[in-house]
């Protein structure tokens, strides 16, 4: 989202007269410190151990057919890469027996993302066929002709190395960055991995300092690879928030479950502030305006990896819990959930992945706000996309025709009706808004932002987070300076 | 195409035993001097001023329904901004009284491209939403869903002092660069003309060297105008060479006269040498074996702006015209013709261009060989594309389904058998290639390349061309020379 945020004072509250406590007061194992302790699912419906079964028939790269009555999984069926119990014995020994590539951090997250069908119909790491059109269309077209949206490259880059390793062998074990067993990749695919032109087209930009290709294109190596994946056992992360993790599959049954009728989903990397609330609850009464009975939200921070000033997720899920539990937003019409992504702040390019990936997850509605996926440009003082384009190509974007997208109204603090209101160009100079800079900058001060920016218990989250980190970077100050 | 030639000795001979001596020998205004003088048509069946008469009741901006038999222009109807004779005085007057646009050489040629329906559906500059289409999926999708390749940015940049001239009218005027009412640009719409990203998503690169950016997009202004273009009257050059220019229309009724059931293109900037020729006969010959009985080639120069290394258009055409001459492709079956746009040398992007226009001229079959539209990167010392990439983007783009492709076979001097073959990767020690640089080195020098690589007359050309380069280069040295 934007760096500029809005400020909300509270005429959501209105709507939200009747909202049923939350139960995160009742959640026995609720503990306030920040992280990284393990973090109560401020959910009702949520089940806290919610590990789909897969069932006992399935077999690795069969995808079975789930489909909610919302909206189809791109190619009709939702992909399914995890290799079914029985198998993974023998299978993890197939691995020991393969040429091997080492995943980092960041390319298990997109293991992750592949196994659960977020990318779906893709079955594993682009071929080149695949990347081509992923870099050259934002999209894939199927055998059958019809296309579905693919904007980011998903891609594995290995070195030369690797590659001499790997030889003529069609298939590789992926180790994780622990050295496990992670997956194989089958049938694979070498071709060449040129960084300036993926970098390019996906970011419109070769400018140093971008997040994602500091941290992941910059030192990866020459050649990427592609196949089909089986993926050994479900990705866990074991940091408190797996149970936060829920895959497509288990999105759609829950919406299935909850007999919602429209599910409108919101994608965000930042804490919650009263704008974003002000918005989906709007976005809920215009869903029932429009005949809906049972609109869902779901709330769905990105997991992923993040560039290193934004809020770390752990401090995002405990902030998102006591928005909750301040009833800023409804629990029993709210699924928080965690999009495992990593970020790209790639923009225009970006939210195309965000809404597609919503798509599958079962969300037939999509809000997209001011500059989705976008930052400050790198080396020069501007935003690096312009603003409107990111609605703008998200409302073309092929393969995307079926979700309905719906663009942010934005939400500024009135000076004079001294409340929160939609913005209204005819008098900007009535309205107010807050940088993200500046918030971050409350938060460190320990000062108030103006009331009704955000719930009081989820500021509470942002100071205390800021506190950890000022008491943090003064520890590592040396205890003798240099004269 | 390539930097990277091919040897060609004499293979094809054997299929040119019967081919009709050219009429070149009896064009009475056939002058051997290289330029700029005006230039006779080789072809027996393109007349030699060839003006396509507007019908009287024809309307601006009414797209009159052109068919061949052989493949539908994008958008179902060929699209023809020229104002008709009669609306000339008319609207020359309303755009003496609009604010104005100044229109640079090569702005003009793609007011040319656009007047004549070679983008087709495109009806002028684009406007935002189509310029965001283009740069992100190579193609526009058109209101009753279909979709529609447009692989480059066909925009118009204009500085603020236009912007602020033309303020809040609707429509505007644009001059040309003599300052000729040229055409009226209706219902503007301006936006941000972010040069950055549109040069990253076009060329993959941002590399300083680019040789459309440095011609035209450096120095352009920050804004682009986009809007419904009439074209007060059919643009000319008066190079001699304006015979050759047929526009879409003229192609297709020319292909219906021909009663061709096959139309393949073949798109170059270079001189043809003998590799090029054996790949159009070798194709040929291929389609009559798939049961076509009179497929027409398209030899389809590019005659707008090119790099200041290639060769320049009108002894391209001289070349072109003695290649016909020496009877190595056959007058009866070949169309000569100028394809009016400019190149941006951007590789896999920009052939899809290539290939779309064609089909509105009413080429079924596209040729694409090795690199098209490529070039060395312009500061590392390797192609800027992957060789391969352009004809896979080719394949797969949006929009040109229907379009036949027809990749290039690479035909190199075979060193055993003494003589042009296809090349054959398994011995690839017995072929040799000849660079572009290598044969521009020939030609400076005045020593010939091995016997077969081109023709001797359209060799000839080249020779007298870099002599005058050399007698103009040494012309232009300081008379004394600075100690």
């Amino acid at each position: 989202m934007s760096l500029t945020i809005k400020i909300h004072i509270a005429s959501y509250l209105n709507l939200n007269h009747n909202h049923r406590v939350s139960n995160i007061a009742s959640c026995p194992n609720f503990i306030s410190t920040i992280r990284p302790k393990p973090f109560c699912n401020p959910n009702p419906l949520i089940p806290r151990t919610h590990i789909y079964k897969m069932p006992a028939d399935h077999k690795a790269g069969a995808a079975p057919i789930i489909k909610s009555s919302l909206i189809e999984p791109d190619g009709g069926t939702l992909v399914d890469l995890v290799v079914p119990e029985g198998l993974r014995a023998s299978k993890t020994s197939e691995a020991e027996s393969l040429p091997h590539a080492k995943l980092s951090k960041i390319d298990l997250e997109w293991v992750h993302v592949l196994s659960e069908g977020w990318a779906s119909p893709l079955g594993g790491f682009m071929r080149e066929h695949e990347y081509l059109q992923s870099l050259h269309f934002n999209s894939l077209r199927m055998k059958d002709g019809t296309v579905v949206n693919m904007s980011l490259p998903i891609v594995l880059a290995i070195d030369d190395d690797t590659k001499s390793r790997i030889g003529s062998s069609p298939h590789v074990a992926l180790f994780g960055p622990d050295g496990d067993h992670v997956a194989i990749l089958r049938s694979v695919e070498i071709y060449k991995h040129n960084k300036e032109e993926r970098i390019a087209r996906t970011w419109g930009t070769t400018a140093p300092g971008l997040p994602y290709v500091e941290e992941v294109i910059a030192s990866a190596g020459n050649w990427l690879i592609g196949g089909d994946l089986e993926v050994l056992k479900p990705i866990k992360y074991n940091d408190g928030l797996d149970n936060y993790r829920l895959s497509p599959k288990q999105l759609r049954q829950e919406f299935d479950k909850r007999e919602a009728d429209a599910v409108f989903a919101f994608q965000l990397r930042n804490p919650v502030h009263n704008g974003h609330a002000l918005l989906m609850n709007d976005t809920r009464r215009r869903l029932l305006d429009m005949g809906y009975k049972n609109p869902i939200l779901l709330l769905h921070p990105l997991g992923g990896f993040t560039k290193a000033d934004d809020v770390p997720l752990d401090v995002r899920m405990e902030q998102h819990s006591k928005v909750l539990e301040d009833g800023v937003l409804d629990p029993e019409t709210t699924i928080v959930a965690i999009f495992p992504s990593p970020m790209h702040y790639a923009g225009p390019t970006e939210v195309q992945w965000h809404a597609k990936a919503r798509i599958n997850a079962g969300a037939n509605f999509y809000i997209v706000g001011r500059d989705p996926a976008g930052m400050g440009h790198p080396t020069q003082k501007r935003d690096l996309y312009d603003p409107d384009h990111g609605k703008k190509v998200l409302s073309m974007a092929p393969g995307l025709e079926k979700l309905n997208i719906l663009p942010f109204k934005v939400a500024a603090y009135d000076t004079l009706e001294k409340k929160m209101a939609f913005f209204d160009p005819t008098r900007s100079e009535n309205f107010l808004f807050i940088s993200g800079t500046k918030m971050r900058a409350y938060a460190r001060s320990g000062e108030n932002p103006p009331d009704g920016f955000m719930c009081p218990g989820g500021w509470q989250v942002l100071v205390k987070y800021y506190e950890s980190l000022q008491a943090e970077e003064s520890s590592q100050k040396p205890a003798v300076l240099s004269s």
